[in-house]
């Protein structure tokens, strides 16, 4: 065979980055090199690598001369077809995905910010060019539930997104509930696990699962909405005794990212939610993911797994890459709704989504109190479903005053603006202690 | 634009068999053809619908002259790209369908029973003319099970599939122990809730699951298994009792079908399991199906929703025909290693079954029973993790000889060839009342 014959039976890759994914991925392309080329149809060659440090050393073994430091030999090198781009953050992220495919190479990526935040550009960018972007692992780690919903959901329109996809919060809340310990200590111990980094910030603020929810959204809905225009809270400010109480009624605390189509509108949020123990999410415990999806004709279908780790999430980007090079990706990328010209839906205003909640008022221990919150509900249009007060040991009454206990409300349907409506009053009340607990249920 | 232009743009697919399933396929293609159009990117056109009586009425409205009783017609028109099978059972459909490959047509069948004994024959003859056979309706209903395992995981090696497959059975499951009702009224109940059908044997019998079970198994481990080959039970000689029992142990009893590498060999069966309480697959109740896959990369991921009816199973059929028609399914089907050249695996024998095992006796109430069990599970190398025999009311000594008890005993692991010579010996036993029951246990 001459050497341009085997180089049309060959596919020659390049990897940008070798952190924790990077490494399993060069892993994976090197041990199990007979099996890629079997399921590509090409043998698949990892041409280049290029790292910060090249002379830094690795966990795994690479041709001599693999290694660079320059992205520019791999922007001018004619013969690498794929990039496998795995560098976090914005920039310099962004540039050099646009100079790839520039320079005519397929992408294959793991950076979730930025196909949420730059997707738009890329893809365009992409189409023009006739390249390929595959992002499989940019959501929901080893879980394929971007090729579910581009591709195995095709005679469904999605109705429903309702999901657990950022891993460690989901960790910290199973810990601190099934070991009754308050947020910060579970924060240091996941640290300590290696299922939080030292910087949790984006983890548990609900950013990241934010970034995900907007690509999956993207995906479902066909449209693109910043993060910023739609309500996100992380699990940083939860109270253990919120996550109690909530299981005592036959609920659990989740993470919760939902997107859904109402009536004509995306209502998306990212937020703490109340989960009914018997829900399949509801019982989803530790570093997963789970993605719960409607289609209108499929149903209801349940997605889990690793949500992230080196491995499972190398698990999707080989996927990927083998997808390129057999060249499904190609017919997918041009047929996807995702970034497409459809028409957008508008996003429906925080104030009008309408879900049942779970109150948590710390108030004095006496005569009225209950009432008085009852009032300010009902005059804004609540109406109240369930109340827990537990009773408290007898105490003379001069104690009694100083005594402050949980007061536990579940409303019927309501809406967000009505309860923000209520807040001022009912922070006003002399016998009510702000700050109180508010979280939706999910039905 | 031209007649032939037009023509470029336009996939024309006929349709044979209008039962549940197919119905739907036509209201799908029908209601939504302006969203199929976008999603394969052309025009896809139900020309013709064979079904064995054209003049009965239809819940779906075709044009004029679609309906029709002749498939040679279908097979006769060069016009006709790809062929929608959806009838069941082996003959005719397994001629029909070598007949519509051999006239140039792709294929699309939710025919598990026929992929299952004739999938070797099919493919090969698919593979010889050049064209494709796609089968994701075929196992786990409207579940992707096949573009999971077919496409996202080519990174991985699997390693064990773990699924509920029967939604019949683990309808009549959940039902039993939800109610407290023997097997012959649930099934009853089932039957006139449509979830079983008239003849339910192939469902309850375990023939269902194991058929989808060798589909998986091919296409994780490329080898054939014919479903004589490896251990098949129903759950139509499931004992109540044994439910409540495995309940009370923290299990709950799920018909399992099983494909693993166990160091070398495939480990297959399809059997009533004990499946801890806490694992996502005894948390699935209803007629509903679950594949736990493990992948030697990916780790552990779950994939469960509607296992069978019309509407969920035409969402993989469609999705199967858009990704024929887009190209997607040539491309899979050349690479997939199902039904491929690779050396098959030797099957495990049943008796090398290793795992921990449920025995359940009806013994007499008598002192010396269990020690008698014990000795002959002893002398067969089988040890015991622990027993239950629940306190009976206290009798004369008269009416205690009469009284017959259950006794459950739970083992450490051990295999199968173990349990079967021990047998003989625990049947002799006069104070034993054979049959007993023996379920293995899913670690």
């Amino acid at each position: 065979m001459s050497a341009a014959e085997s180089d049309s039976l060959r596919t020659q890759v390049a990897l940008i980055g070798m952190g924790t994914v990077g490494t399993e991925v060069a892993r994976i392309l090197t041990e199990k090199s007979e099996t890629m080329t079997h399921r590509a149809g090409r043998d698949i060659r990892l041409k280049r690598v290029v790292v910060r440090d090249a002379t830094k050393p690795r966990n795994v073994e690479l041709p001599a001369g693999t290694v660079a430091d320059n992205i520019q030999d791999i922007i001018d090198d004619n013969e690498i077809d794929v990039v496998v781009q795995l560098i976090g953050g914005i920039e310099p992220a962004r540039e050099i995905m646009l100079a790839c495919l520039a320079a005519g190479k397929d992408v294959v990526t793991a950076n979730k910010a930025l196909i949420c935040e730059h997707g738009d550009e890329l893809f365009a960018k992409a189409r023009e060019q006739g390249q390929s972007i595959a992002y499989e692992a940019a959501v929901a780690g080893g879980i394929p539930i971007i090729a579910v919903m581009g591709q195995s959901l095709t005679a469904n329109q999605i109705v429903s997104i309702e999901a657990i996809l950022n891993g460690t919060s989901n960790f910290i809340l199973s810990e601190m509930l099934a070991e009754g310990r308050p947020y910060e200590k579970v924060l240091k111990e996941a640290q300590r696990l290696g299922y939080a980094e030292a910087d949790p910030t984006m983890d548990v603020d609900g950013t990241d699962a934010a970034q995900k929810l907007v690509i999956l959204s993207q995906l479902a809905f066909g449209t693109k909405v910043p993060i910023a225009d739609f309500p996100r809270e992380g699990i940083d400010k939860l109270d253990l005794l919120d996550l109690q109480y909530a299981r005592e009624l036959g609920y659990i605390v989740k993470l919760l990212a939902v997107a859904k189509l109402v009536t004509g509108q995306l209502e998306l949020h990212v937020q703490p939610t109340l989960v009914r123990k018997e829900q399949p999410l509801a019982q989803v415990n530790g570093p997963y993911n789970m993605i719960a999806l409607t289609g209108d004709e499929l149903g209801r279908a349940w997605f889990a797994g690793a949500g992230a780790g080196g491995v499972a999430t190398a698990s999707a980007v080989v996927a990927d890459l083998i997808d390129t090079v057999v060249g499904r990706t190609a017919l997918t990328f041009r047929r996807n709704d995702l970034w497409s010209e459809r028409p957008s839906l508008p996003v429906q205003p925080a104030e009008e989504i309408s879900r049942r909640y779970y109150l948590r008022f710390m108030v004095d221990d006496k005569p009225h109190v209950l009432a008085d919150i009852a009032d300010i509900l009902g005059r804004h249009g609540i109406s109240i479903a369930s109340v827990v007060q537990h009773e408290t040991p007898e105490t003379s009454p001069d104690e009694a005053n100083g005594n402050c206990v949980p007061l536990v409300i579940m409303t019927h349907t309501t809406t967000e603006g009505k309860l923000r409506s209520a807040d001022e009053e009912l922070d006003a009340l002399s016998s009510v202690h702000p700050p109180h607990s508010r979280m939706p249920v999910l039905d």
